[in-house]
């Protein structure tokens, strides 16, 4: 007499066979890998974890998800903000995060392979054994992971001079939905053979396949770096100025933008003194061989503008002159719950998009705090929530979908570099158009027919 | 009593009811639009050439074509190198030429909106006027349309620094092969809605969709250029020279290698005397504040390897130097009849490529000149053939997949900038795989179910 198994303990049983125990993780064990760091909480716990740590691991469990249509999660680290990484009852979790290697560093052709498991921050410090770097550098990148980073095309802080996640991606070894493992892109920095599914996949969120390694490109570090430190009486008198740098032809590698209240929120939490210095902090940074001739220029600018400026190529105190935007969101969790926003609009339009958020906060009621990347005209509205409530509340959800809404009529996206996930979804066709929707869609099925990657994620 | 009419009729018929009679041209008056510089011919002639003067011309022209599942060619200015726009018996071309306005030119978010027929230097001039440019440049920018840069992903001199084509493109307006419309990505300069349909429809040459306005990114024009001309006694030296730049962490915005043939072809089309001064030559330039630092140091790193180095900050003298690069392709082409390949390996294998390539040359008697965008690894080995020879001879087919097949053993890409157009097809799944070669035809299907557009091209 056989027993007459469900598609779950059939799954189990098949993983259990295939895989070593140390790989799989089921029951409360698997709590941890429900939810990522966005706050959103999916309905129930997962099947199980699996924690590939190779090809073959992540090869298996597809071969038998597929199999039997149960969905997968694909993770890396699990530090997304858009639910991306969430995890509900009935899927797998694919933990990429033992697949940390980096399994090749050339320093000649200045591209690194690593396993998608490996922390941002490692490669960039591995590379800079050799004087290059990992130029994509999102604020997680000592806790996040390359895969991650390239499952949501993470930005960064460097974005404005070096570019996005995929700008760094060469090529990819990815599994299919069905376990057939195929290989992008190639090892060289030019290529046009066949369309270009390096990029494709490249800020998909899981949902076309799921990342076994990745070539990624380095560059050299910078011979030098200076930085500068704006006050501004207004947010939008910072966001003017940035506008002029852009429009003196500048390229700073780095600007920052940080609005009153954050600046107030780091205060209290740090015992410093910004906000009486003014209601916005504009933090640049000039690399590479002409940074202080970059800086001085941007100084010049500014002066005229600024309610005062400061200077440095002194790593210490450009730390000091930084610490503000490294502390703003660890003060802000002091606050409150945060739901951390995600907007771009084009360069122009910053200030505007600025004064569009002040004006949603005060109409649902709703503490918001602003910090941008100036350069790239890309804001993070900060929504500081009541700690006490598990769900997010409707006024929160209407302020987002004003602010999304706002960033669209500003010729804007609703993520700059965060990615969808659940979180934003609703507004995804608001954005693409039903036709763009449909065409995404058919690409979804070319990759995945049973939708069995990440379902309800991205698209 | 109702005409039966055959396809090819009924769609002339339909054309020429719903287009203005300027925009469509039938029997001799399409031969021209039949090839593209690539030397390569299809059979017969084209049904009838659309030259499109807006959007709705190519949605009515899709509209009909998919309907009666007649093949499309689109064309911009059928300057391809790899028979990507031929177009031969029983296809319509829809000829984007006249597409030539710029939409848009915004200084201030340093973007600009084309149509897909505007001239790419010309595009790159109007950018020149506020202090910008467009930094993609193939050797074509002069005659060549930024439509047909983009279907190929056109690289240029300046992609060592600058990136390719697809890194400046930020959004399409494409129409679909039963005539959609979509528009794909956005006015910012990041955003991670969606699958990045920009980048998967950048290099597709005209088989996913057809692109009817870009959206681009410009950049500062440098604020000084400084250029550098080296001799070396081989070009196996004049790699190794620039590979030690590489690892020096220069980034030059232009390193182009010309080996001794070139040289010696120049000097006879142009009366000068380059060869006898080395047996290759590195151009170099650096742009940006510190140019002439850089070009400093670069002088420094080449003196000890190079046979003599020299280096100017003089934009005349500078042009001196560049002629040699500039005067390549015209010398060669008075030779006989050229055949332009395009490979590229990883930055290290430059002189190993090379050597194959000479040898290559030898075995199948075929005589190959070479010059390469050095710092990227892409080389163009030249195949100078009969001009007498109407078709291409199996000496030259043999060595050209000699050649590909070592840039896949050096972990290269049979095609660096020019695509696959015809010419490399059979080669392609050599370096896809079979797996991978699967998945993009089913890309394909999303987009173009009944394989109207440019059919035979790419995949």
């Amino acid at each position: 007499m056989t027993l007459q198994l469900g598609t779950d303990e059939t799954l189990l049983k098949a993983l259990r066979r295939d895989l070593p125990a140390a790989a799989l993780s089921t029951g409360p064990l698997a709590a941890p890998y429900a939810t990522d760091r966005s706050g959103s909480h999916p309905y129930g716990l997962p099947l199980a974890v699996v924690h590939a740590a190779n090809a073959d691991h992540v090869r298996t469990t597809l071969r038998h998800a597929h199999a039997l249509r149960v969905p997968v999660v694909p993770r890396g680290a699990g530090t997304g903000l858009s639910g991306g990484a969430n995890a509900g009852v009935g899927t797998v979790v694919l933990d990429l995060s033992r697949m940390n290697r980096i399994l090749d560093l050339d320093p000649h052709d200045q591209i690194a392979v690593v396993e998608p498991g490996v922390i941002t921050a490692e490669l960039d410090r591995a590379a800079g054994e050799f004087g290059l770097r990992y130029a994509p550098d999102p604020a997680s990148a000592a806790i996040s992971t390359v895969g991650g980073n390239i499952a949501t095309n993470a930005g960064g802080l460097r974005c404005a001079k070096y570019g996005v996640t995929r700008d760094a991606v060469l090529g990819l070894d990815a599994v299919l939905a069905d376990g057939t493992p195929v290989r992008t892109g190639r090892r060289t920095v030019k290529g046009v053979t066949g369309y270009d599914l390096t990029a494709l996949l490249t800020g998909s969120e899981g949902t076309l396949a799921v990342i076994t390694a990745a070539t990624v490109r380095l560059r050299p570090l910078p011979e030098a770096t200076a930085t500068v430190a704006a006050y501004f009486d207004t947010f939008a008198e910072g966001a003017e100025a940035m506008a002029e740098l852009t429009a003196a032809r500048l390229e700073p590698s780095m600007a920052e933008l940080l609005d009153g209240p954050v600046l107030g929120a780091v205060d209290e939490a740090q015992g410093t003194d910004l906000r009486s210095r003014g209601g916005a902090l504009l933090l640049l940074q000039c690399d590479g061989r002409s940074a202080a001739a970059e800086a001085e220029l941007a100084v010049r600018l500014l002066r005229d503008r600024a309610a005062s400026v400061e200077t440095t190529s002194e790593p210490v105190e450009a730390e000091r002159l930084l610490s503000a935007r490294r502390l703003a969101l660890p003060s802000l969790e002091r606050l409150g719950r945060v739901l951390i926003e995600d907007i771009a609009v084009p360069r122009s339009q910053l200030a505007t998009a600025v004064r569009e958020i002040t004006v949603i906060a005060g109409r649902h009621d709703v503490r918001i705090f602003t910090f941008a990347h100036a350069a790239d005209g890309n804001l993070h509205p900060i929504l500081v929530l009541d700690p006490a409530s598990q769900d997010i509340p409707d006024a929160a959800w209407q302020a987002a979908g004003d602010i999304f809404t706002a960033a669209l009529r500003l010729g804007g996206t609703l993520t700059g570099e965060h990615g969808v996930g659940t979180l934003k979804r609703r507004w995804l066709a608001d954005e693409l158009g039903p036709e763009q929707h449909a065409l995404q869609q058919r690409i979804k099925a070319a990759f995945d027919p049973h939708h069995i990657l990440n379902p309800g994620k991205a698209l």
